[in-house]
């Protein structure tokens, strides 16, 4: 299959959803909204929804199915978003650039962009318990909330973030990195898969070789986002190139040389496809994402 | 009902459960996890848990179903001190002590504020997803998922913190001071009263009848708010008192005066009891919590 064809045709489904069923910039609250949507329609590349997708379609490429995880993928793509805004600001790490344009902050001002990401974050539950995903059987939709809240929360997304920031500019080891990853971009990555298979109704041993492939993908595509901190150009990334350099940050090829950190994210590529032998055809385009995210330029 | 040992002995409860409930302070995200208990056990009123429980309690009296309204009202509380660690950072209204102790951001920085706040509001869906919420029907743990996510959301909570950002220091009327209220404060509250109501299992109507409640309680709630900020001492308060006027804000007193605005929540409360006609005597907890709310001082 062609890669890049199959991704623009899924950004597109999953854009042309999120614009239907993100809130009008319009009444009360207009201005709030207005802030939410400008990060949220800021150029991302969707790979978390896309991820969700391709899992759901892998146990069951039903165009029901797919209906159904539309809003999974959505409420993903909110929770990432969010992320991003706050990561981006000032107290954190004081970015004005992202994707090309300027941050949210840099834009609203810090309140609102604190507010946008609230906003996105809290969204995001609501549209995975509201009637958009009524489709979806109560118990898969708590288990789905379950799966996410888990990997967004403290031991997940957040607490990598702080970790983040608590171990900026020091000396830290393999370990350190590897529990940053593993929490801050792993575990929604993971999760992005694992509840694409949870809409789907996939079983247990299914589940359990979709984790193992989000949890090879997850370090892959930040083995390669730090390589591309030090290989790409500003103008690829849309942001700064070398700003992990620039802020002391232990990555992939600072510990371990650029060659081995590319061994290393084919590696995990490999064993997240090994995982994908019980499925057929149907998860050719997971295989093709694995690909994809460990030969990507931006 | 004696009110004071009433709050107090469900204050315990709620506290009791709580500590055992949210993450230990230790191993890889323990700086985090102590950020967020920080402010989880800064002495907070635990307005919004006991008004859960006793809406539950109002329903149904059984021990199971207070029990199962516990983590409900922990997830609540969880928002509710999210919003105040992002309520006061300085990019925000930049406020130095909240109940008597030093912010969030004060102790840990800025960066820390944030993601305690994030990492309370995501765990709070991590709490009504998971094993401690398992005993609730999916199905009611989903209505309860959603309408917590709609009242602390971009059309509630979220949303109220923006227009209270907007129009500070502008003169607005009536009609945005209701707006605001309504939003930032009301709505979670009667969040409150209606998953309670959800979570014991509530009929059409007494959901209905607890909605109306927690609308009125809030009102009242917030007009208090406003007058003790005017006729309170900051040793009462625990923060600056007069920081409405400070910040020239929008209050009741400022709008209609301190005898009319006390006229205005007494009215409230009277709507919140007389909605509750059709509750016995074990709906006398939310009768007694009406009238604490808007006789308190502080």
């Amino acid at each position: 299959m062609e890669i890049k064809t199959y991704l623009n045709e899924q950004r597109q489904q999953v854009e042309k959803y999120l614009i239907d069923l993100v809130l009008e910039p319009v009444g009360t609250f207009s201005k709030h909204i207005e802030s939410m949507r400008y990060s949220l329609f800021a150029g991302g590349k969707r790979i978390r929804p896309i991820l969700c997708l391709a899992a759901a379609a892998a146990v069951d490429s039903k165009e029901d199915t797919f209906q159904r995880a539309l809003p999974v993928g959505c409420a993903l793509e909110c929770i990432h978003t969010y992320s991003l805004i706050h990561d981006d600001l000032p107290a954190m790490d004081d970015d004005d650039l992202r994707r090309g344009k300027p941050t949210n902050h840099t834009v609203f001002g810090e309140a609102a962009a604190i507010l946008a990401g609230d906003g996105l974050l809290t969204f995001a539950f609501d549209l995975l318990s509201g009637p958009v995903s009524a489709a979806t059987p109560d118990s898969a939709r708590i288990r789905i909330i379950q799966t996410i809240a888990r990997a967004a929360g403290p031991l997940g997304m957040v607490g990598g973030q702080s970790l983040d920031m608590i171990y900026a500019g020091k000396l830290v080891g393999y370990d350190e990195l590897r529990s940053i990853h593993r929490s801050k971009t792993g575990a929604l990555i993971t999760a992005s898969v694992v509840s694409g298979a949870i809409v789907a109704g996939a079983d247990e041993a299914q589940e359990e070789a979709l984790k193992t492939y989000g949890d090879n993908i997850g370090l892959a595509f930040q083995i390669v986002d730090d390589l591309l901190d030090v290989e790409a150009t500003t103008e690829q990334l849309g942001k700064p190139a070398g700003s992990d350099i620039k802020s002391d940050k232990v990555t992939y090829p600072s510990l371990f040389g650029k060659e081995t950190s590319r061994t290393m994210a084919r590696e995990a590529v490999q064993e997240a496809l090994a995982a994908l032998t019980l499925f057929d055809k149907q998860a050719d385009p997971l295989r093709a994402l694995a690909n994809y995210i460990v030969e990507r330029n931006k």
